[in-house]
């Protein structure tokens, strides 16, 4: 056989005969616009992050609104660097900084079209905002959507009700929201003693809601707010933090919202202490709990902040959990 | 906070109000057919399977062409059932058969539009075949190839270079393969001896490359077959396998074609010899050596079989490997 050398199969530097350079995002190849994605501008070539699975009889869509990256410093409030930079390495994570996508999921849960949380609206980094674009991509209108189910009132779960100038992305849709979290951004005084840093949420929360909160649906927990669809209160992210049980002919799924960031750093390590979290405890507590049943029940769940398509299954591993991504499968 | 108990996160058989059914396939929500995805038909409803990344200056594109399930029973010549079954729970893959995908990757390679490998064309399994309306998903037009590259010459890595009815689906292209493989099933005294079981994919190389035998290029290991892509090789599976080494700007990524099938078996277990390798010893000698070096030098890869989008690292771990699936990047 050939003798496998390093040299052969890792060679850098060798003679790489001179390629004229193509335009960073330029589209490979040479398809016309109509047959690329429509976020493929501006995704700076990147095709749709979407995906498409069944639970029971819902027909499930992740459709990601985009990403962020978190710098490491400051991000865990009870970690060492050390430890973090190891496991960033471990899942060849880049040093410095977390690569966070934002991915809300649209469940066609018999006649009813609900999309469970709505991203950033195009409010935070130029890497977010295309949830609209992914879900026509997907042939999901946003005019068929009857309903909105929101896990809690961060700006990259509410964002994304209203376009940037004001006007609802989803106009035909009831929005559903967690009745603790409503008691919490609504509340004036809660306001007033928020850090200066949380302070910019509470404005969003008024921008959104103030001008339709007649008509904004609170629910409370352990209620089924769809059929099908059931709300579970998972606090410490934030006070009125939701999950929801999705569940149809005998499957099951579970919608984690943000119970954890990024599974390579907080399956791995649960005591871990994001700064996202607002009570940091109870968060950890919650977290171990639902992720303890999860695994032991081996139920498959959507993380909103784990990586696309942001969906598989929690096993325990040591002193914490390990994230199985699932097996895409390429037919529905 | 709320009690989180096991009815609450894990009901089943809970009162769920009945939902009417939507057709199996259906799509979600109420997108027209020219907002879809062109293969969502065929794929019953499935988004595209498409995945874009650069290497340095190169722009890639996994497009998968489907997948087949192979039933465990037979598939490992030298593995206790039970073993393999734990295998599969601990990976949250179904207990009787894999699920094996297969992804070409399409390599704009500076001015050069590379196709490594074309998957079925539509011979195998109801769930393959799907290569071309995925490529155009990505914008990538096949009549834009400038170059086939293949790898060995299994059905699923030849297959697409025809329609069934005999027409080449990338017209443009230059077909580069392995002169070692092309030496071993062009030799009427190989296929003579060759077991029944193999017969068919001697009649599938004639089939394919009778025809145009003097238009195919035949390349030896360790040659640069297009600027910035070097083939190498790497026996056992089949006796001119070939991975390819892709290489631009200090940046790189090896194609390890089937160097192993489905990376949570023979990556967790490189000695388990899958019925696909010719010859079992040399695919596992050539995997561990090739799997070493891409463990050692922390290397990107893309696998033939690997889940989509058949992209990521490996590690070593106990006495095998794990693979770590690429964190999903929403923007190119």
């Amino acid at each position: 056989m050939t003798e496998l050398t390093r040299r052969l199969i890792l060679a850098s530097g060798a003679a790489v005969a001179a390629a004229p350079l193509i335009p960073p995002g330029a589209r490979a190849g040479g398809g016309g616009s109509e047959s690329g994605s429509p976020t493929s501008e501006a995704t700076g070539g990147q095709v749709p992050s979407i995906y498409r699975y069944k639970v029971g009889d819902f027909v499930l869509t992740a459709a990601c609104d985009g990403m962020g990256r978190r710098p490491l410093e400051g991000f865990i409030s009870n970690a060492d660097k050390a430890d973090v930079e190891a496991v960033m390495k471990e899942f060849f994570l880049p040093p410095d900084a977390l690569p966070i996508s934002y991915t809300p999921l649209h469940v066609q849960a018999g006649d009813r079209s609900v999309l469970i949380d709505t991203g950033t609206g195009g409010r935070s980094a130029g890497t977010s905002g295309f949830l609209l674009d992914n879900l026509k991509a997907a042939g999901v209108d946003p005019e068929s959507i009857d309903t909105l189910l929101i896990s809690h009132f961060h700006g990259d779960h509410i964002g994304g009700i209203d376009s940037t100038d004001g006007k609802p992305n989803f106009p035909k849709a009831k929005i559903l929201v967690p009745e603790k979290e409503w008691a919490f951004w609504t509340d004036p005084a809660e306001m007033e003693r928020a850090a200066e840093g949380r302070k910019g949420n509470f404005a969003l929360v008024h921008k959104i809601f103030d001008h339709r909160k007649d008509e904004v649906e609170r629910f409370a927990w352990d209620s089924e707010v769809v059929p099908g669809i059931t709300a579970i209160g998972a606090p410490g992210h934030t006070p009125g933090h939701t999950i929801f049980r999705i569940e149809s002919g005998g499957s099951k799924l579970v919608f984690l919202a943000d119970t954890t960031n990024h599974p390579a750093l907080f399956a791995t390590r649960p005591d871990w202490h994001a700064v996202f979290d607002m009570d940091p405890d109870m968060a950890e507590e919650t977290r171990r709990k639902v992720f303890d049943m999860a695994a032991e029940e081996r139920v498959r769940v959507h993380g909103f902040h784990f990586p696309f398509p942001a969906n598989g299954h929690l096993a325990k591993k040591d002193k914490g959990y390990r994230f199985q991504p699932i097996n895409w499968e390429v037919v529905l």
